[in-house]
């Protein structure tokens, strides 16, 4: 018998927004891996083994799968929202770089319903020209790097979707962003702040940058900035798909 | 009896990357208005009407859509990947906000997996980075704003997914893009090329930025393009998650 791995994305929340390619990967699996919260999405069954691991123990839980795998095992890595937008596939892809006896391990990545666009999605259409993803968290990069990019992502007038705005250990970090934000945008320029999209405790809010306080957001709240032509329409959120000359 | 919009994303071709809840709006929609090859991926049934209609008449199609809801009908936009990524979600509430008699349409956004994510997903996690999105097609703004947020891109050393990259009618843009790109980073740097992902013509390209050539991609293309640290691994390209001090 032989083993193999997906990298499944679960979609933000709801059963509704799982793909029918990452049901049917989970109905085949041996095995699922992945952080506690997501794991507890999958269903337990007979014959099916689950392995929660704690948040920033990425390379090991990936490292896990591929000795799976070369078991036999029939290994789901579940990701939330997708896999390939800060989440465990490129956490699998740097695991098997450092592990060359996994060379001829078979991988498949099964994308899945990302935040950004379950949340742009509820607010409107926020993202709905050019725009720019950009995690906040500075876990794994300085934040230099995020302060340059998030000058560049200003001066393309991208719309931008944050993920990971904000935490208890870093806290300040947002309140910067926001800094930077204003020194770059106008006042008025919409930001949506959306918060567990697709489950019971999810919360819209879309204020002006003006009116934007860092503790709008939190770690389960995905931020999208419209770009200097987003509007409101009604209810709605809405950035115009072109840009007159 | 009261009418509804749903714009639904189809996600890039397959039916297993089609979401439960996608499919249940079609079930319950008594038409479908879009774009002629992505009505023509509903199946017709009895009590269903189809208006497909031709590329370029996005407003046309948003305000027919308004009408046929206000008449009670449950009309669901189809898009391809996902509708608020360069597709029909902008398109409506621009229509929405010409036709004030509308406001009080009842109106669903319905998220799907867009190109770029199930092109990365293919070719491993070469979005796995803080990414842009961007669409190379000036129907609807001028080159200089494409420039202008190319040059950003670069600038903030982001990955990058293009959309509608080339076209018959202008075949000189997306050479001029690969020119701006050479200009900006390393000549190693890593390019995708994924045409038609998830249906039988897939086919996927993996390049140096020298090698590219603006001739790999048409308009059924994604390209994705690496950040500075995006690397091979086996048959994948990934991009690291951190970024060293």
């Amino acid at each position: 018998m032989s083993g193999w791995i997906a990298v499944a994305g679960l979609g933000p929340g709801a059963e509704a927004l799982v793909t029918p390619e990452v049901s049917a990967a989970l109905a085949e699996a041996s095995d699922v891996v992945g952080y506690i919260p997501y794991v507890a999405r999958v269903a337990p069954r007979a014959g099916l083994t689950l392995h929660p691991s704690d948040n920033r123990v990425e390379l090991d839980r990936a490292a896990l799968a591929l000795t799976l795998a070369a078991e036999g095992r029939r290994v789901v890595i579940v990701s939330s929202g997708d896999p390939g937008v800060f989440a465990m596939a490129s956490a699998l892809f740097e695991a098997l770089e450092a592990a060359p006896e996994h060379a001829g391990a078979d991988i498949r990545i099964l994308p899945g319903i990302t935040a950004m666009l379950a949340a742009a999605a509820r607010a409107g259409a926020p993202l709905g020209h050019d725009f720019c993803a950009i995690n906040l968290s500075d876990n794994l990069k300085p934040f230099a790097v995020i302060e340059r990019r998030l000058r560049a992502a200003i001066a393309g007038d991208f719309a931008m979707a944050f993920y990971n705005p904000r935490s208890k250990a870093r806290p300040e970090g947002f309140a910067r962003v926001l800094e930077i934000l204003r020194a770059g945008c106008e006042p008025g320029r919409l930001i949506t702040f959306a918060r567990a999209v697709s489950t019971p405790d999810e919360a819209l809010n879309t204020v002006t940058l003006a009116e934007a306080r860092p503790e709008m957001a939190d770690m389960r709240t995905v931020v999208l900035v419209g770009n200097s032509g987003t509007r409101r329409v009604g209810r709605w959120v809405y950035t115009p798909r072109g840009v007159k000359p």
